[in-house]
């Protein structure tokens, strides 16, 4: 399979912003057929790509155009609904995150991707963000010694209301946001996750999320998120065995604190620290992320080799969302503040959740 | 009384460099007695002042100057020891941090303290630091809001082995370095503590101490410390029940994120925030805190009135000090692993610790 | 006209890595030819669009494609004779920086322009970058009052040789480097240029090279630019009538410094900035300006309307550009030292030459 | 001479803020007397230390006192005519900056400390600030390479009317503020002062001031300063003939950029700079230079060694101060916009100008 063909479901702001334009400057990826509720939003393909078919029909598409894949930008329902049939055709299927609404529906998706033998991906945009990579090469290096401690912090200003019909604020935060940053988590934390330990705190329709994950490794992650900040924003610190700590600031700015660091004028001396940013020009979608998410679940189709985003690299992820979930609901339902020695809401991970990390 | 006359206690390098200088630049205080265990550094007095008298006994120095109060930086043994001795003269007393080993050593020099009538004060200087005053001031205001979270990040490379004849290198990391941020997280948290967590990594001779805190305001706390990191530094941000943050980094420069921020030429617009930093001529020791936490002493002095960092103000630190290291010691001794569903050891705070915030 | 035909020429690395992802993604435009005189590159089109003809003559795209426009990346010889046979036939021309070597080509290449009547673009992108539209809704706000002063400081590590075939590494510099804040500092200049000051260093083979301006406007440029850099990078800071001062930092960050500002929780006190930042995700051509200029090239074509980086909007650019290298090849050929009152070389701006600012 | 005796003159805010404090902690410097013209304020000293003479007559107090040197913060007609007295006592003599109005005063000033054999010094604390000696420090290594350019920006927001009696708001500025960075400018700059280029330009009451400077050395300077701008702040950047560009911003943080850099971990990669702080403790008057100023006079006094500061170190700074002031007049008289090719006013250095670097 040299050319890649797609078929696009969704083609709203996501997918026109960020997917879409990535799609059109990736070498050898054809975009065949676009499908959409709206087929007058369907047809918009044609201002970029002229022989295109558009369709409002998911089974339609699939059933006409010879998809190698589908790529996604829907609400969750319509992900885990459309994945089972693309995938139950042999379609490879990428779909937005988040790929369902829970951890039972994940396993369910991730049985059938099993099943039809298909590669499976989800747009975590983050994991694959060019400093993102650049932390992982430094974090695996020997001079920067073993992950002790990951310090997340995820600021946001919505949702305030839930979203795709749930019932629950928190679920929607959880699912549209905090997975990209718990998915993080496990990632940089590696081994098998041993404890999960959360706490929700509300302020009118504004949610705060604390979050403290122990690892196999020793490793362990704070993360502090929710919807009671101005505007988006992000940054991380991880902290290493040879007193090193890396710090990324809003996908932009990396800062490297370690003992001995200086310039060749001056030596090493205290407070020197390294600091990278990147070039005035730099354009694309590689630094956000979503080049990066798509080239490598395309290189998986092409050597159909697995995806460190794939359907079941979220596993731990969902645990993670269900322990927040599940703790605060029993706190929601205790009479409050007798109790209170329970701050955080904690729990042994189950015995089976394991995986790889990036 | 007008002019305080005070005797100083140990000479060495925190004196030197930074108390002893407030001490001289500061009106209406005068140096009437220099106590050091070795004579020789205490005559080193005489090159800032000649008509002071020197002394290698405190009771000596006691008997003989009258003295309204003692400025001492000593080993905490000998603040403790040293404080009871004046304390039981009506001396008011200052000590470095901290004052004693633990929290049964505290609250007997409370008692103390209560019975002479006496002021007290310890060397919280992060607590009077010029920044940290702009943040109460700003956390006060009707427009931030209530302080939902803080999260404190406090970087230290010491030390690495148990101080003053101590057998706990935990223990010695808490009383010299994390006093200072429990303390403010106490302060800015406000109301009754309610709830300790804490978790402590260790590799080689350095730690990471992790603590959670829950207030009876509603309040938060998530602090990061350790002695894992290359060189002293020290971050926080609190999030109110308003949308805003505040961040301070590094006792230097404020930012603060707010929903509604531009310039006048650009009215409000997103990812607009706003940022302070100190002159670039900011002499002296205000914004470190040193002068701030003398002068407010003497005021109290002179006003037998209460001190915002008096022996009793240190209550909850104490506490959560005492927390921390007892988790720790159970868990060093559980059969680890199996049961790792405690990642974080917690602990109802006991009902009578409560405080009054700065 | 609603779909625009273009046809591209040189598929090397500029085109590739800015124009191309930009076009490929922009609504309503088509790539119908590509032509590089290697004609493997011109094939590599077909990794992206399939229904391409390719070429590796110019001629041959001219007469067998019904083009719109034609966009070129190629050595500024290459624009400027293909730019003069594609406006000959009445296609618009749309050239990679620089289109020309001199003054003398470029007034060529306007008066072939005029009667062709077609419209001309120069891919100025750092005039169309996100945060510099920014910075012209800034200075031209009542609030921000007139623009006195701009300072630019661009610096760069290339080119220590000579490009193109020429023989003077500065005028190399100045023709891909310089060009776009020398034409930066005449867009917010305004008005008039009135006066040209230069002065270039050497060491080794690399430059440096300051330069004055001043407008009618009343403003003043300082542009420090030069190849004795580790890395490119561009900063700018501007300076108005009423004490503000923004400045914009690798065209990632802006602050502005203000008599008044704070915020909502400190009201207006000494030493507030304003600070904006992309947001994480920032994706894309718009911040860095690629997608800015092709966007307002074609819909210059579409209007037949003025293009802010036309041909002739370079014209005081190569007016200080000329300049520059006059005075430097003088300088060069004086017995230097004993003359060095004039450390800048001055000129008079020629009487003609005036521009619209942007 | 072990003790110092000092006389201090002018007990206003600039003493009390900065220079007593600085004396107060100072080894083996003891204030025995002070004078100023408000008796009131002079009385304020015994806030600190007990046993001084306190008086309203300068003479008195040459009389009186045996002092070893004098330390001025007055209105420079002040430090003119008290350092004649004092220097014809044959004592040493500190002043603030400035120490007189103009060149020629500066001139008989010298004369004067010749004849009289003492120390002089000038309260340039810009030059002796911490960081400022570290970039001393990193640009006399081999590694950094010679000196290129310096550019200086030094903002203001006063003052907007002439001081002291002056008829003039411009002499005014460079003699309160832009002193300093003139001074820097000579310092870094090194060797001999050989041409110097001016421009002035007003709105309202403020001023913007540009400067370029070349030197025997090869360096050049450019310079902006005024007080068109909403607070004092000040940075600098110092390029090497080894492509090396080390920055200094606010006196607070330096950041070296250089051609090969990175961490430990990621080895040398572009884009990466070393950046240096001060720590969160950073206490008293050794960053912002107050300290060095002081300490290295006393050490001059002490040695009878000659002093970085002294009267004579100003001259080439007092010539930049008229060649600014005369070639701005000058201009002020020409019938102005017709011959605006003289932008810059420059000058050729007089013959007789040199100075050693710090």
């Amino acid at each position: 399979m040299n050319v890649i063909k797609v078929g696009i479901v969704g083609l709203g702001a996501q997918m026109q912003e960020n997917l879409l334009p990535t799609l059109l400057q990736m070498p050898d990826i054809r975009i065949v057929a676009v499908c959409d509720s709206d087929l007058a939003r369907a047809a918009q393909i044609h201002h970029f790509i002229s022989d295109v078919a558009i369709t409002d029909d998911f089974d339609d598409m699939l059933d006409t155009a010879a998809l190698d894949c589908v790529v996604m930008a829907c609400p969750p329902q319509a992900h885990r609904d459309l994945s089972l049939k693309a995938m139950a055709r042999g379609v490879h299927v990428f779909v937005e995150k988040p790929p369902c609404f829970n951890l039972v529906e994940l396993q369910h998706l991730i049985e059938a991707s099993r099943q039809a033998n298909v590669v499976t991906g989800v747009g975590m945009n983050f994991k694959f963000a060019k400093p993102m990579r650049q932390l992982r090469d430094i974090t695996r290096t020997e001079q920067f010694g073993k992950v002790v401690h990951i310090q997340l912090n995820h600021y946001a200003s919505k949702p305030t209301a839930p979203l795709w019909g749930l019932d629950s604020t928190l679920r929607s935060f959880l699912l549209a946001q905090a997975i990209h940053t718990i998915d993080l988590g496990v990632t940089f934390g590696g081994g098998k996750l041993q404890s999960i330990e959360s706490r929700v705190q509300r302020h009118d329709d504004s949610l705060l999320v604390s979050l403290e994950l122990e690892f196999s490794t020793g490793a362990t992650v704070s993360l502090l998120s929710g919807t009671l900040f101005p505007y988006f924003e992000f940054d991380m610190k991880i902290v290493s065995s040879k007193s090193m700590m890396v710090e990324l600031n809003n996908l932009w700015n990396i800062t490297m604190h370690e003992p001995e660091h200086g310039t060749s004028a001056t030596g090493t001396a205290k407070r020197w620290r390294g600091a990278w940013q990147p070039g005035p020009l730099d354009s694309g979608y590689e630094r956000s992320g979503y080049f990066g998410e798509l080239e490598r679940f395309f290189d998986a189709v092409r050597n159909r080799s697995s995806y460190d985003a794939s359907f079941e690299s979220l596993l731990p992820t969902f645990e993670v969302i269900e322990q927040i979930c599940q703790a605060d609901s029993q706190r929601e339902l205790a009479p409050a503040r007798t109790l209170r020695t329970d701050g955080f809401a904690k729990s042994k991970a189950p015995a089976g959740v394991s995986f790889n990390a990036l």
